[in-house]
This record gives structure tokens, C-alpha cells and sequence, in this order.
């Protein structure tokens, strides 16, 4: 069970029965649009501010897994969320009506990661028939939460990316527990995980986070290589969640000084979601929405399909807030990947 | 294993082999005073600014568990952690250079009962050997993030509570596996966990987070009493995180309205670590980290004697932010329980 020094692979793995995205209007005009299951127009979500708007997008993403699954929210044992905002506001208004026991997350944009792994680890053990795993970022809260309010208007370096408005939710379950979706089978086993620790790369700047990020990624993959006495070619994709192309240079650079070249294989949510020169997005997209609607939409369908039969799934946070970045703080990252298996 | 619908019983349950509490000048004056690891006089850690000041306390809180375990970084598998500050920053710089895999956590003032729960989960899964988990709040860092800058000089109404200063870090453990402090046998077992939900009161009073809780204390605690089919005499103490005197009334009130009298069992550590009147911190004590010192220095000594043989520590949290307050929205409330044993 127990693999290398932070890694664990699941003898019977859980399975992921269901999953949902919801996203924002512009990720529904980029290359992915076709593949979420919702595309809302108002950025407010029907609410007051860009908060409670995330807010309903959790709500409404959580219910539309649920529906998926044809489970009600009774049926869930555990949910593991979080979000970008401070104390994770938008995790916190956004499921309560839910009623489910919460395990509240940060992880930054490596969340996803985070969820999908406890989430697993929980199932696997033995503690839930079913739980949910959810994460969730958007545009505005986002640029007033870590950068400048949207009112002023300022200029953004190319290094930027641009936050993902969207959320997404998958269902983790014990094999023969899950309801698959519309009669199929499940979308994907989840097989094992690597755990990150926090990386510093000495970087300092919050409009290039593939930089601040690039290295977590790095840490993660080659231990998750060691760990399971693995090589690239073991995996049909290796999926960053938000570098960017600024970050993914780094990130090729990287490997391939430690000897690996993933070029091939390499793909990076940030890169995918956006057309970067058409929708002025510079670096690409981020956000913890932003590896969790990918993931949803359109990972995991070419999985259930068999056009992938192994992916490893590696979402990337950078660590940083409004104060630490004030306060002339690095800007240290994390990436925690999960091993995701054709069924 | 699954007990009820929120509860978890394990039949080999870990230990918490080691347990280290560092706390600031103010905790150091008050009734638990010699409970507590060290005491800190200045309340910088040596440091520029609050935020890396409460960094340095969970460094150090860390490292002094570790110490008293006699276990290096390289033999804890995960850390479990968390903090109050907007992308739980204190955590982010104060656990880096220990390089440990790990889950960053959000549960406001329940944050180390999330740790514990997960913690144990991980344990008791065979996932590691060792973990710890760890939770701190400093007075200064939280009045900016939550409240006012300290240099405002703003009054506080009587409801209020004092976050504490303080970081309280256990090492969990399979049994044989741990190494007792100073040829002691461990504290306690983990024999059980009660995750909360979120729990709404209606609430919008920042400066009474005790009856914003109080309610999710409740719910944790009657979801413990009906998952486990036990009465509240099944344990010595009930102690909840930080209601202080104002949520403890509102505790006692619904708890009695439910057909339960728990006045001569509760504990809160908000009540516990300091002298109100004299130390003019009106309702009490709060922050993550008056749960946690207050475990680490005072009730987990009381369960190793066996002065106490089963307590329900129920670490309890509002859930706001500065933004969440500012827009109008109610503070909710969530609870985790950890059921400790004498062994």
C-alpha cells in the first residue's frame, strides 16, 4: 500500500463513478468548450458579489455531480473541497446546504490533487462507500483576492495567466458501489497517489506563477517515477495543472536535466483551456477550476474511452496571499498527483 | 469501521506517541501557564511582521514535537496542517524546510481536530507509520486578517474572544510504532472521529464567533452521542474549542433542549487557558491554536495519568473572512470531534 516515501498504490483502486463542470463564459468560447457539461453566461451567477457567485458555482456544480450519479446528497459519506479565497469562503457558503460532512482544503491550485487523494485514501480504507471531491476558482474573486481589484483596469504582464472561472466535481467510489452515469461504466480507477511537499524556487513574482510552480511539479513527478519505479513512458499523459507556457518551458528544462524528456506526453490545463492568442489569456489559464474542469471534461472521458489508459494527474498550487506577497514573501508551490487508470 | 453517519471506530487505533505546545507572552500568564513546552516573550519569534512570526511558531512547534518523539522529518510520512490566515500562509513558510508530504487543511478554530481526524484515518489506514498534525493562530496576525490592525486601538465588546497565540503539533502513531517521550508510554489512543458539517445559526457578529459555533458544536457532539449509541457519562470531559463563556451558555442551552446536561463534564479551552477578568480577554480564548496548546499541554497529560480515561475533544470553528463579513453573509459554524482514550 505504502510506496516509496510518499506515494500509495491501492490494491483494489475506487473508482471515479461520476464527474461535473460547470464553467464561465469565456473558458465557454476556448478549445474545451465542447466538453463541460455547463457554460453560464452570467459571471454573477444570479448573485450580489463575485463570492457568493462562487459560491453558487459550488453549489450547483456538487448538486449537478449528484444528479450525474443519480445519488443524493445522504448517499455521500464525505466531501473534500476548497477553494482560492481566504479562509475558503467560497467551500464554505457554497455547501452548506449540502448537509455533507466537510473536510475543508487548501492547497492553492494543486487542490484538486489534494481532494482527489484523501478523497481515494478514504474510500480505499474502507471509511465511505462514496465521496465527493470538488475545487473551484473564479476570475473575479480571484483578481480581488491576489491581485488588483477588476474596476482598475491595470495592465497584465505575458507571464500572467488568467483565472479560471469553473468548478469541478467527481464522485469517488468503491468498484461496485458506483452508479456509473447513464448506464456506462465508470470514468476512471484511481490507482494511486503522490503526495508534494512544499517547493521554493526563490521565486517573488505573482504574475508568473508557472515559474513559482514549475519546480513543485517537477518534485512531485520524479518522486512519483521513484516512488513507483516508474518512467514517463509508464503514463499516456502527464497532466500539469496551471504552468502556462511560461511555466511549461520551465518544467521540459527541468526533466530533462534530471534526464527525462516528457515533451511527447506533457500536457498542462492552463495551456488546454484557453486559446491563449485569440482570448488574450498570455500564459494560460489557472486556478483551482481550472485542473478540475479539465479534468472532468475532458481527461477523464478519454480515459473512460480507452484512448488513454493511464494518466497521472499532477494539479499545481503556488503559495502565496495578498499579505505574504505585500510582505515581500517567495512565492513557494505544490503539486500533488494522482495515478487515474483505464477500467 | 463506518459507525453511523459521520463517525469512524477503529478496533487497533493509533496513538499520539508526542505532543509539543508553544505559546506567546499572555498564555504564558494564565491558569495553564505551566502546562505548556515554552513560552515565547516575544511575540515576533524574532521576525519582521506577524505573518512570518506565526510561521516560525509552527517551525518551531514542529520541530520540538519531533524532537520530543526522537524521530527525524524523514520518518513522518504526512503532515497534517493548517492555520486562520487567508491561504493558510503561516503554514505554507512555517513547515517548508521540513519537507514532509503534506495536506494542507482549512476548518477555522477546528482545524486541529480536521488534522487529528485525517491523521488517524491515515494511520490507521497502514498509509504511514507516523504523522503529525498541527494547527496555530497568533493574536496580532489574526486581528489583521479578521478584525482591525492592532494599531487602530479599537474597543472590543464583551462577546469578543482573544485569539491566542499558540501552536499545538501531535505526532500520531500505529501502536509499537511510536517512540514514548522519555520512556513514558504515549498519551492517548485515537479511538474514534465525528466529522462535522456545515451548521448556519443565522449569525453575523463577528465579535461573538462563541454563538456562532455553539450550534455546530452541538450538532457534532449529538451526531457522536447517536453514531456511537452513547450518553454523555461514556466520557470524563466534553471539550469543545473555543465557545468561550458566551457560546458555552448557548452550548448548554440547545444541549439541554436535546435532553442532555453536559454542565458537569464541559470544558472548553477558550474558558481554560486564560483568566478572564483578570487578563481582560472578555469571552475567552480562540483561534485555532487554544484548542491545540490547550490539548498538547493540559488534556492530554490528564488522559496518559488516567486522571481522566475518555474525553471528547470537539475543536470548533466559524467560518468567515474579512471579504465574507464585509458582504453581509452570515458566519457558520462546523465541529469535528476526535474521541481520545487512557491506555
Amino acid at each position: 500500500m505504502q510506496k516509496g516515501k510518499a506515494s500509495l498504490w491501492y490494491e483494489t483502486p475506487p473508482v471515479i463513478a461520476a464527474a461535473a463542470s460547470i464553467v464561465g463564459e469565456k473558458e465557454g468560447e476556448g478549445p474545451l468548450a465542447g466538453c463541460f457539461d455547463r457554460i453560464e453566461t452570467d459571471a454573477m451567477f444570479g448573485k450580489k458579489t463575485w463570492e457568493e457567485a462562487e459560491s453558487e458555482l459550488q453549489r450547483q456544480t456538487a448538486l449537478l455531480c449528484l444528479e450525474k450519479a443519480k445519488r443524493a446528497e445522504t448517499e455521500i459519506r464525505y466531501l473534500f473541497a476548497g477553494d482560492l479565497l481566504g479562509q475558503i469562503v467560497a467551500t464554505s457558503f457554497g455547501v452548506q446546504e449540502l448537509e455533507i460532512p466537510l473536510f475543508g482544503l487548501y492547497g492553492a491550485c494543486s487542490t484538486m490533487g489534494e481532494a482527489m487523494a484523501l478523497g481515494s485514501m478514504t474510500v480505499n480504507a474502507g471509511y465511505a462507500d462514496r465521496v465527493l471531491a470538488m475545487a473551484s476558482s473564479h476570475f473575479a474573486s480571484a483578481e480581488r483576492q491576489f491581485r488588483f481589484p477588476l474596476a482598475y483596469g491595470n495592465q497584465r504582464p505575458l507571464s500572467t495567466t488568467w483565472t479560471v472561472t469553473g468548478c469541478g466535481c467527481v464522485m469517488v467510489a468503491r468498484e461496485g458501489e458506483e452508479h456509473p452515469q447513464a448506464g456506462e461504466k465508470p470514468y476512471a480507477r484511481i490507482r494511486g497517489v503522490t503526495t508534494g511537499k512544499i517547493v521554493d524556487m526563490d521565486s517573488r513574482d505573482s504574475m508568473n506563477m508557472g515559474a513559482a510552480m514549475a519546480m513543485a511539479a517537477v518534485d512531485t513527478i520524479l518522486q512519483n517515477f521513484r516512488d513507483l519505479e516508474v518512467v514517463p513512458g509508464y503514463y499516456d499523459r502527464i497532466i500539469t495543472g496551471d504552468l502556462g507556457v511560461v511555466g511549461q518551458k520551465i518544467l521540459f528544462d527541468i526533466m530533462e536535466a534530471a534526464g527525462y524528456d516528457i515533451r511527447g506526453i506533457h500536457m498542462d490545463c492552463g495551456i488546454e483551456i484557453f486559446d491563449s492568442a485569440a482570448q488574450d489569456t498570455h500564459s494560460g489559464g489557472s486556478g483551482c477550476g481550472c485542473s478540475a474542469v479539465t479534468l472532468c471534461g475532458s481527461i477523464l472521458p478519454k480515459l473512460q474511452s480507452g484512448e488513454w489508459k493511464r494518466a497521472l494527474f499532477v494539479p499545481t498550487g503556488a503559495l502565496l496571499s495578498q499579505i505574504s506577497f505585500n510582505e515581500g514573501q517567495n512565492v513557494p508551490g505544490i503539486a500533488h498527483a494522482v495515478v487515474l487508470e483505464h477500467m
